[in-house]
């Protein structure tokens, strides 16, 4: 996929402008460049771009000539519009009157070609590719330390090409770094043609040249202007590089290695330092490892899949672009002995919110089962508890099992049992949310055993299972309504609330809430499932099911669709959400696991659950097609609830996932056209609404405004599936 | 000293507004508070304040009541003129529209007591009380963990004491704390009066009730407003703190330890962590043992001794000022399982400056003389080199050792050999010291045995002596001259420059340097005591330093002074330097110590140098006496250089201490009348001038341009030996 010029004939001018953020897998590090005029670079433990000031470029006529600097436009100011030529920010006592003149390229002479674990920019002068393949993360009670440095190798690699063959005069090319805080040093000097520089103990910039023809220089000065005329490594500098000189007719290449090290422990509450601190002693063996690895091969067979998919241009590039994102916020540690997964939430840095692990877990259940498991056994393990419910009589009653919105923020675990988010005496966002955890716990156990069949770890938690279907129906008492109607006492005062939580009332409030309640009736399906693997009985819990599924059919209004809150008097009776079938994601996504076998919940126009779904596909369609496009932003986007202008683009892409499972071109092809519209709006939320913040998920009115630089928006990447199952069907 | 506000009586009223940067030994540590209406709090390892807004306070009428938060005026905005009450930055969704009242004290309303060891703010409210305590470092290999824990302690403890004996309603007293970055985690809930919060692993509060009468409650929310109503320790929350109530008629006492704790590797080059992890197991263990320090005490000691003393007030406070900014510089390492010390320069954070660390030993030579020979030792073992010097006629010839300018920067080691400061092809700031560095080795050796009288350290070294003085010999060839006239080949077309590097040329250059040469001749003659001691023939250096006596004297022109450079066509050759003197310290120091049994160096009317000193006093008397006051700023502080309006308080320090010395108030009162002026200027330099940044040593007309944050004003305290001495010398 070549999202930002075609490869043959006139370029399709796509805005280049939006920053990527490149991941290894589990290091909860990131290399971010991309968007013009700001700093990003090699960022460590935050949810955002790092402050750094990137200077990539040439300079005509060599080191020594008179030229100005040319740079991609990855630095501070470089999108001054007014200037060609402007001073770079100066420091330093000696060469404060010094001008330095640096250029950025503009857009339209620069060329991205964005693909899966490739980004590329192609100038007049040279190339600059990115590389971040990705793949299985091994167990490691199960694999060599070979392939364990392979997985965890916190870097990133890139390279630049410099082709001066049909040049007539020397280049120079550089690679310089302003990192904006004290404590830079060189790397020791290891030959002629490999340098670096690092920044203390924890980050590193590695470069190698593919040939022995010239040699590497390492500079540090105030600018990079002053480093390439005099490439002396001052350690009071505060822009070191790398650079070296092109003769006229040869080409040359730089290898860059950019590599985190984070020793020790890291983390509070529970104690965890990074697992690959098993594999690699250092910075410098993480360096040099990387110098090492073959990334384009595999990056190209990645770009390629999904080049090869049958998913759009736009879809490809949301795909590749919640990949990148969703790996920036993984951090793979190492508690007493034992691999613990994190996914970080994004700008928020919370810890395993669990409200997106279970939208999360479709991605790693494909490629990595075992750190499902490990995250189902950490709640349960730290972070479940036992709660009693409200009554309305202002009574209590038992609650039971379920578990926290999250396990902590910023590398602090919270107590057990403890989030950092939740809080009692609130009615909207930071109040618990322990109804909708508990079904993410169940649909998250659900999906590890249809995918694995691992029934040791069933058996091991069967325990836990008969408690969520305690907990579960405890919590629509005392008649069974199919819906939660029971608050958890841990609100206090206060009710809880959805992962929807800054979205509107219609999505936000639990009881006898649309949308928690489909989930809802799809965990209960997933405890069905559980408990006949397990040989007990799934009598009551699929009474459960049956009744929720009618209760929530039996909403369906005249106008044709669900009302979001089941209560006449709330405002979200009125509100028309479309988020009301993301729950059929579960059941339909387990209807395809090799190891769901069982029938009871199949998704069909005529099995037990054709009501529900006939309900909710009228519903959808009523939304879809309503005249005043009441769920739609004015671009063709996605708009969740009718009563809200934000809107969550994870969500919309399980959402345009369960729309293009249900409806069909034969059928439905309006609407299927309506989802390719939306994912062209989509993409330019992403490029024009959060083109500093890479992947965000949070949008109001098509602009980021909160869950920027997320990991959630992975979600996208079941559309894969659908194609793929799609293409299948066509070829049947 | 009371020096803000007189004990009784009416209060004479000085500017309090200025921070004070409270630090314990050796942790590169400090809790700054003290500047109007900006950031300070727990800095580790920057040589700036922190950026945490501090709020402390209380709130009339209990917790719950509609009072605003009356505080301290130390947090962004409480500086703004225009406004009693005022919104505080507001974050976080929830709370986005809700006012903040918070009213920072006046000015007026505050006393501030600045003593050595105890700095008080006092409202008709409460006082807060931050101690300082400092003393002998053991040196481990002879030192009981107990007493290293006593003395390495990396933490500040503070006092808040709320009298409401007075009162008719209750009172809430508050500590809050908004660190500015996320991190904050609560730290164990310990009993019902001590609670506490910490920023990740790194540094945290701890805070103690005097009794049990009340409970100590811990908040965050994102405002302390919100904080001080509902204590909710929210994970998500920005601004923790503590909280409690004082009921009317009583009295309570809020003990409070500011503590850091960096564990593991924090160095590179050369791999250290810090001494004091030998010794506390981590942040809790540091927290909880400083709780139970007795402070106040030792405090007092201090205070009382300098109250005591003879100097005046604005000494007493440029002494108090400068201890706590030297302490927040020191960094006491364990490298290779041996203390490692060093002193940072200031806001640079170079390690180890030389020509810092010659300044500051007086200080350590009287508390710690351990510390001085381990410098000694880490400048032999890793930062000596050995160099060529240049000829007249551009050739090269035997030079010698020398030693680096600093050790690195930033925690990051600088190779061996080399400095993170010095450049080559440089005629100013960034070119190398080497002949300098050399003699500031050669001095800070021989006091180090003038003190100690380590003959096993002494015999040790010779050969390291030896090298001196060879290389001091080389460096004034081929003719003896007396003085430097080669610069070393490492400046490659650059030539040497002192540590006055930014001051001007009549203080920069090297070759031909009467501040330099003075400091060279001091040097021989610290070389020949150490010859002598060891029983080396000490011939050649008395010598050469004759010679350079000679030759020095012999500059002494027609109106009275010595130029500042030797050299007719130089600009020095107009410019009229204090700074001549200062190499006098050194045999006017050696004098009053046990072990300097030589008269060979005794600086008399009569003896070898009389010539030399007589020449030097007339300069210096010259100088001062100057109707055109060239070397007096209009407000009577010291111009170092009659060519430059930078001046550094570290080396005034040194220049009035040895005027003092030279100058009696018989023959000399008009000087010495002077220099108590310029002391009350230089009080004024320090906290209008500086009022941020603490205590500072460069100073531009008056205002800290550079060098801010630093240790070497430390230099004051020689002030405390004159003093003494001179008391000494009226008794007799």
């Amino acid at each position: 996929m070549t999202i930002m010029s075609e490869p043959t004939g006139h370029p399709k001018r796509r805005n280049i402008n939006f920053n990527a953020q490149h991941s290894p897998m589990g290091a909860f590090m990131s290399f971010t460049c991309g968007h013009f005029g700001s700093r990003g670079g090699i960022g460590v433990e935050i949810g955002a771009p790092a402050n750094q000031d990137l200077y990539i470029g040439v300079k005509e006529g060599g080191r020594y000539s008179d030229q100005p600097l040319k740079c991609l436009p990855f630095y501070r100011g470089a999108d001054e519009t007014n200037a060609d030529a402007f001073l770079v920010e100066q420091s330093g006592p000696a060469e404060q009157n010094t001008e330095s003149l640096v250029v950025p390229y503009t857009a339209e002479e620069i060329e991205r070609t964005y693909n899966w674990a490739t980004d590329q920019w192609r100038t007049e002068d040279f190339t600059f590719t990115v590389y971040t393949p990705f793949g299985e993360i091994p167990d490691p009670s199960k694999a060599s330390p070979t392939e364990m440095r392979r997985a965890l190798m916190p870097a990133v690699i890139a390279e630049m090409t410099v082709d001066n063959t049909a040049g007539v005069q020397a280049k120079a090319a550089f690679f310089g770094m302003k990192f904006n805080e004290p404590g830079w040093r060189p790397l020791a000097d290891i030959g002629n043609r490999t340098n670096g520089f690092a920044m203390k103990r924890r980050i590193g910039v590695l470069g190698k040249l593919g040939d022995h023809s010239t040699r590497l220089d390492l500079f540090c000065r105030w600018t990079p202007e002053l480093g390439v005329v005099d490439p002396v490594a001052h350690l009071l500098g505060t822009c070191p590089g790398l650079v070296f000189e092109i003769p006229a007719g040869q080409k040359q290449s730089l290898r860059l290695v950019f590599g985190a090290y984070l020793e020790g422990i890291v983390t509070t509450g529970l104690e965890g330092r990074y697992l690959y601190t098993r594999y690699f002693t250092g910075l410098e063996d993480v360096l040099d490892f990387a110098m090492s690895r073959d990334v384009a091969g595999p990056s190209k067979v990645s770009d390629h899949r999904l080049r090869e998919s049958s998913v759009s241009d736009s879809q490809q590039f949301l795909i590749a672009h919640a990949t990148r994102s969703y790996y920036g916020s993984t951090q793979l540690l190492d508690i007493a002995g034992e691999p613990f997964w994190i996914v970080n939430e994004g700008e928020y840095c919370m810890m395993n919110t669990l409200d997106l692990s279970v939208d999360q877990m479709f991605w790693e259940l494909d490629l990595n089962p075992w750190l499902m498991k490990n995250l189902l056994d950490s709640f349960v393990r730290h972070y479940s508890y036992i709660d009693q419910v409200k009554t309305a009589d202002g009574g209590l009653a038992s609650g039971g099992i379920s578990f926290t919105h999250d396990m902590g923020v910023h590398n602090n675990f919270s107590r057990p049992g403890t989030s950092s988010y939740e809080l009692p005496d609130l009615a909207g966002c930071f109040s618990y949310m322990t109804q909708e955890q508990l079904c993410n716990w169940v649909l998250m156990a659900a999906s590890y055993v249809a995918t694995t069949d691992d029934l040791d770890w069933l058996r091991q938690n069967r325990h836990v299972v008969l408690a969520c279907v305690e907990s579960m129906q405890n919590r629509d008492e005392p008649i069974a309504t199919g819906l939660m109607t029971r608050d958890s006492n841990r609100c206090r005062t206060g009710q809880e609330i959805t992962t929807y939580d800054s979205l509107d009332t219609s999505l936000g409030q639990s009881r006898n809430n649309l949308y928690l309640g489909v989930k809802r009736w799809a965990a209960c399906l997933g405890l069905s499932f559980l408990l006949r693997k397990v040989g007990d009985s799934a009598q009551p819990i699929d009474h459960a099911a049956a009744t929720s599924a009618k209760a929530i059919a039996g909403h369906l209004n005249s106008s044709g669709f669900i009302p979001a809150v089941f209560e006449v008097n709330n405002e979200g009776w009125r509100s028309r959400i479309l988020a009301a079938i993301e729950g059929l994601i579960y059941p339909l996504h387990w209807q395809e696991c090799r190891h769901f076998d069982s029938s009871f919940a199949a998704i069909t126009a005529s099995g037990d659950h054709a009501a529900l779904l006939r309900a909710l596909k009228s519903h959808t369609l009523t939304l879809l097609r309503d005249r005043e496009c009441r769920n739609l932003f004015s671009d063709g986007g996605i708009k969740l609830s009718s009563s809200s202008n934000n809107s969550w683009m994870s969500k919309i892409a399980i959402f345009q996932h369960v729309v293009r499972k249900l409806f069909d071109e034969k059928h439905e092809s309006d609407i299927l056209q309506l989802m390719n519209r939306a994912d062209n709006a989509h993409m330019n939320w992403q490029i024009e609404g959060s083109g500093y913040w890479a992947c965000s998920d949070q949008f109001v009115s098509g602009e980021a405004k909160g869950s920027r630089y997320y990991p959630r928006i992975i979600t996208a990447a079941l559309w894969l599936e659908s194609a793929d199952s799609e293409k299948k069907r066509n070829h049947e």
